[in-house]
């Protein structure tokens, strides 16, 4: 096979057979074609669109670039969730101890903060000692003792996404819902999962702005992960505005404590979306007849406190200090801390989320460069959400900061952020749809 | 600037400033961007194109990342012409002298054989001790002496073309009109000319094989030219089966030869076409009034010797054996000849053109590999055209070769090349339509 054969029918809008995708995948990953064929091969790619089979051999091909993970001797269904990022979007670390302790598996391997998003290993190394870096059979070790165990991108897995992913973010290829779909997919395919409930966001701090793109991309997924025998649900949940209360690392840790403590008041949507997850895997899990069914038992499980006590173990056997889950105030603190008033009376009609979401990077909590450090203890406490009436003067949120000068930076983004308006405005619904696979 | 952001920009099929395609030319040319980066945008570049400001910027840029010849010390108008590429064309060893003993002087930089198409340089270099290869003050001192120099490209003109072009070539961006016209221009503006008149090749033995792209890419190179101040005209012309008698290197000489001592005989559709360029390459050039003044001119400085005397000149002053001009025999010999016999009687329906091109590569008169070497004593000669009445078992065309192994792997293409029908076809017009700038 010739590469720039492959390269000219793509981009004649020609579709490629599975063996072809799977040279180009293999060709690459042993460094046999090189970046400049592979980068046109892309933009072809991404202005002619893949095929949902070439999607689906493209994911399978980087898949098996590396080593996929056999759990078939934990019993049970494994289970994962993937959100295509948002602000002050906690779920992973609520959810998996609830579906844990309901008794189905969760081999969770996470990201880090990308642009204005925050990452679930950022969060997790709030906790002093958490360590997300496990060797495999240390991950598997403590995914059979607490059904849950939450690591990072490890080498072995989905190589040939490692590769691609860099390149197509120095070639401008990285906004193809094909090629985002494989991306995802090979990773969390790649954790040995029966099945996988995908949260794509959508809205002002969403990848995704319009709900179009966010629906396309999340069918695609699903049709993929069918193909290769998942079971598999997509919602396609509201992100016009940062979820929960909490932006930061640390502080986002303190609301997911919260919450597993049954502490909901002030985190309402927060709590709404992650029992919903549940719900969802606790049924693509076998463990109840319905996602209701689901979602009842994760708020039981929260209730009984075995959530947090799943919690609290996980936090032990991946070496992080258990005290935080008793006493917050062990959790990395900010220095400062300043109120952003409300100019005017009203509702708050809007937060353009992308803002906030940025605002909390320039605080130091997320990474302009890769090489940037996070600072755990930086964020935002939202006192007022889009819909509070808010009189002139109140307090909309608290910033915590350590540096004077981002926080000079910072408290401008914010105040544009929030709108102001003499009307309450239509509620949007956190979750807009759901696409259930075929099988489902 | 950062380029991923102009990959992007592209990508959404956004205009780009003259200032950000200079920054792209003179990035690429000193190796400041990578290839993986380029090479997205040249994808990105050929499937949303390319406006003509864009395309005028590109040409401009790269005409400049190199010396652009400066004739002003040589008193007249300069100009050029320049074929998109055909099988059996060899206009420019006959018109160049001729438009040079009218007066009107050609610096005329051309390339080797690409394809199934041949090159004005190894056709030159068929000729015993002619130097392609001269400096460009050499150049400048024959160009003033003689009033036509025949060179290949060198270094100093347009180098980012050089290196576009052989990223182009691995990566599936060749086929773009915009980048083609911008590669070709912007090598023939670096001669230092005044006008330029293009031969745009369409039909089966042509790159572009439909007359719409050819008519596209004419129109753009007319407009790119007009646009850099120059005089331009482009015509389009049939090159749905070989121009003239022969096809090959030594061979192309001897037609070329015999045309300037006015022997005509069965290269009719060769002599009209370099009349017809002549005519407009005088015209342009200032000579005189119209192109069919010109047409006469080229025709009288044919039919007066003038013509050969100056192809003896520039044989000369490159270090060819000028004895070839008197004794076509000088010229090399191919070993072997065998005729190609007609299967039926009827009349010469068709030739694929583009196969009697691959024909002559097998035979030896091409490259297949950047570094194969040339025979120049190999080729065709064409005994039946398009139209001309054939009984069976008489020969279609004699095939000069070196290599019998060759020869067995050219006959079935040469022979598959011919369609031999009962009905004389429609003759196709040798001019299909001529495209003259604006200030023309």
């Amino acid at each position: 096979m010739l590469f720039v054969e492959l390269i000219r029918k793509k981009r004649d809008g020609k579709e490629l057979s599975r063996e072809a995708i799977e040279f180009i995948v293999s060709g690459y990953t042993c460094s046999e074609i090189p970046d400049y064929q592979v980068s046109a091969f892309l933009m072809a790619a991404l202005l002619r669109g893949l095929s949902r089979a070439e999607t689906a051999a493209l994911t399978n091909a980087m898949l098996n670039s590396g080593k996929v993970l056999d759990f078939s001797e934990i019993a049970g269904h494994k289970v994962d969730k993937h959100s295509t990022g948002g602000v002050g979007d906690k779920t992973s670390l609520i959810l998996a101890p609830i579906v844990a302790a309901g008794g189905v598996s969760v081999p969770m391997v996470s990201g880090r903060g990308l642009g204005h998003t925050g990452g679930t290993l950022d969060k997790l190394e709030a906790i002093p000692g958490f360590n997300v870096h496990l060797e495999l059979d240390e991950f598997r070790r403590i995914l059979a003792k607490v059904g849950c165990a939450m690591i990072g991108q490890t080498e072995d897995l989905a190589p040939a996404d490692k590769k691609l992913y860099a390149l197509r973010d120095v070639t401008g290829t990285v906004e193809s819902p094909n090629l985002i779909c494989a991306s995802i997919m090979s990773k969390k395919l790649a954790e040995g999962i029966d099945g996988l409930v995908l949260d794509v966001k959508t809205g002002s701090g969403a990848f995704m702005k319009n709900p179009q793109d966010s629906e396309f991309l999340a069918g695609l997924m699903v049709e993929t992960g069918e193909r290769m025998g998942k079971k598999m649900v997509a919602l396609i949940t509201d992100m016009d505005q940062p979820l929960g209360r909490y932006i930061g690392n640390a502080l986002e840790v303190v609301e997911c404590v919260e919450i597993l403590r049954g502490e909901f008041a002030g985190s309402e949507d927060l709590v709404e979306l992650t029992l919903e997850l549940c719900g969802w895997m606790f049924y693509l899990g076998g463990r109840t007849a319905d996602k209701d069914k689901g979602r009842a038992l994760a708020l039981e499980i929260i209730r009984s406190g075995r959530g947090l006590e799943r919690f609290r173990e996980l936090v032990s056997e991946q070496g992080g200090d258990v005290r935080i889950v008793d006493d917050l105030g062990l959790l990395p603190q900010a220095a400062h801390r300043e109120d952003i008033l409300s100019p005017a009376s009203g509702f708050v009609a809007a937060m353009e989320c992308e803002r906030m979401g940025i605002a909390g990077v320039i605080l130091g909590g997320g990474r302009f460069k890769k090489e940037d450090t996070v600072d755990p203890a930086v964020g935002i406490v939202l006192h007022k959400k889009v819909g509070d009436p808010v009189s002139a003067g109140e307090s909309l949120c608290t910033v915590h900061y350590n540096s004077a000068e981002r926080f000079a930076e910072a408290k401008p983004v914010i105040t544009a952020a929030y709108s102001i308006a003499g009307q309450k405005p239509e509620p949007r619904p956190l979750v807009q749809k759901v696409i259930q696979g075929k099988s489902v």
